[in-house]
């Protein structure tokens, strides 16, 4: 583990046989972890969001399908595989729009029928073999996104993040947070700033933390500040992770990207948006092919506070996610590497 | 008193010698009127932003201080005089900064000069006279800039609004909201979007709850949404408030007004600034000259919260207000009507 991340998202523990998750939706007032043993467990660790962030998902229920597939009981293939596609099935159920959550499943399924004509002890050594190659792929990538993305910095560098794509939605070194990290390690200064990204606050309650808790040097602000921020000179670039990145390098992101890739376009400030290959999705050509989730309304009334913030009643406008035009975007930078527009992924 | 409004921010009941006025701190959870009497109970519900907005506050203080200067007693004009002074001064330490203030009570103070050689009957009287003037006019430059405003829109429109310029901060029609309160007493359908407005949440708090009190079709959104709700071509004008606007038109308003600016000319919205000509400083000559508040920490990670939000220790960014560039501006919206750029206030 790298000394910079004290905080450990996801982590399997082979001596006690537990799975290990900080809870998220503790933080940051509360450094909680907490212990998964059974199905149940991690089933509602993923749906209640004390694990988040796609890749995090991935990671947490493939060490959970593991853990859960190691105390199988019985001697034969048949019996066992049964066990385990009920096991398989029901994590599945916890959270259905998390595509690494199933992606992680089926490797781990796959894993064993390759290894059907082994004894049951090798092919549980084999699942925990996978898991951990699930862990160490992410790792591996965000840690090449991390230095491709520092390539496009200097140090001492105002940067702008929002919403959090740092280790704890991702593994060691997250996405928009890995050059940031890898940066630390080099002794770069970067002077971070995070938008507090209204109405989850990841930004305030988890970007926050973590890059102060790796010795970042980080500032708070909420979101409609990041024009004066930018008027004043402080920021040279903008860090975005993404959900969606489409054939033509829209991109689909936290609600309020898109607002700030628009300031700093006006700003003349690069905006780049980092995410593992594994993100574009060739089959929608652009931003109209992207629905946009509309979330409830109590998430911007209600949540956090210690009373309700606007009358009963009222009308919300409240969409979990914008797509930011590609003509705003100065490049995309993958595990694979940097895109600059005209973005054409076809290499991949 | 118009029928659309049933909140008054700030009344004076001749019947009882009481000053009225509605509880800010407390909306929307609750509708609490305040009865004030002594010189203590105003200060300190300007000091404690029980009645905010700057025109509301000058309006607050005249009023006030006619009540207090009514139960002078005495004889002889010097006695009055200076217990008058004396209540003048107390009441101007209330809110150093609030422009209005200072000038409604001078024009008291002028007030009673020019009538000092009449019984003091007759200037308490004079007194009063002065105050309901000061509201009036108020109200009448508001109700004109409305009238402005409204020939800039059509019925059925999308409306932007940032932070709170209506009723609540100023008198009946309020500022940026005149030409919407015009536009509903006409029969417009407006359908208006206010800004949550972080940290102090006055658009959640104050302009929602306004707006739905009187019937306004309104709905509340973040702040980080608003660049989402232009690219769905829901909006077609945008209309703020202004706390100073300097002589070429550069105008300071709540924090976050200069990033919905950006958004309005990138997605090509008429953006309108609104307010008093008593708003523009012609002794500023552009933004350059324009000083912004910093704010505390706390502001952004513990107000309104149930738990703190944001790591101890975590540096805050938290400016009240920042400038719009002058060349982001449709159209600067007065009493004396509408100026178009570039911005020449010379005939005021």
């Amino acid at each position: 583990m790298n000394a910079l991340f004290d905080i450990l998202t996801v982590r399997m523990d082979y001596d006690h046989k537990v799975l290990v998750i900080i809870d998220q939706t503790q933080l940051p007032g509360k450094e909680v972890y907490l212990e998964l043993r059974t199905p149940e467990e991690i089933w509602e660790a993923i749906y209640l969001l004390k694990v988040r962030g796609a890749p995090a998902i991935g990671i947490a229920v493939a060490y959970g399908l593991a853990l859960c597939a190691e105390r199988i009981q019985g001697e034969d293939f048949g019996t066992f595989f049964r066990q385990f596609t009920m096991l398989k099935n029901y994590l599945a159920g916890s959270r259905p729009t998390a595509v690494n959550l199933f992606t992680a499943l089926e490797r781990l399924e796959k894993c064993v029928l390759a290894h059907r004509q082994e004894p049951l002890e090798k092919i549980k050594q084999e699942l925990w073999r996978e898991a951990e190659a699930i862990r160490k792929e992410d790792a591996a990538a965000c840690r090449r996104i991390g230095e491709w993305g520092l390539s496009l910095l200097q140090p001492g560098m105002g940067i702008l993040t929002h919403c959090n794509a740092g280790h704890l939605a991702v593994s060691e070194y997250g996405t928009a947070l890995a050059p940031i990290y890898l940066g630390q390690e080099k002794g770069y200064h970067f002077i971070v700033y995070a938008d507090e990204t209204r109405p989850l606050l990841q930004g305030a309650r988890l970007t926050a933390y973590e890059l102060q808790k790796a010795g970042v040097d980080v500032t708070l602000l909420c979101d409609n500040m990041a024009s004066r921020l930018m008027a004043e000179g402080k920021i040279q670039a903008v860090l975005v992770g993404c959900d969606r990145v489409a054939a033509n390098g829209d991109t689909a992101n936290k609600i309020g990207t898109s607002g700030v890739a628009i300031l700093a376009n006006y700003y003349r400030i690069p905006f780049y948006v980092l995410g593992p290959t594994s993100t574009i999705d060739a089959t929608c050509p652009d931003q109209n092919s992207i629905t946009i989730e509309e979330r409830p309304a109590e998430e911007v009334t209600e949540k956090w506070y210690a009373h309700r913030m606007a009358p009963r009643g009222i009308k919300v406008y409240n969409p979990a996610f914008d797509v930011t035009d590609h003509r705003l975007i100065t490049a995309i930078v993958t595990e694979q590497g940097i895109f600059y527009p005209p973005f054409d992924f076809s290499r991949l």
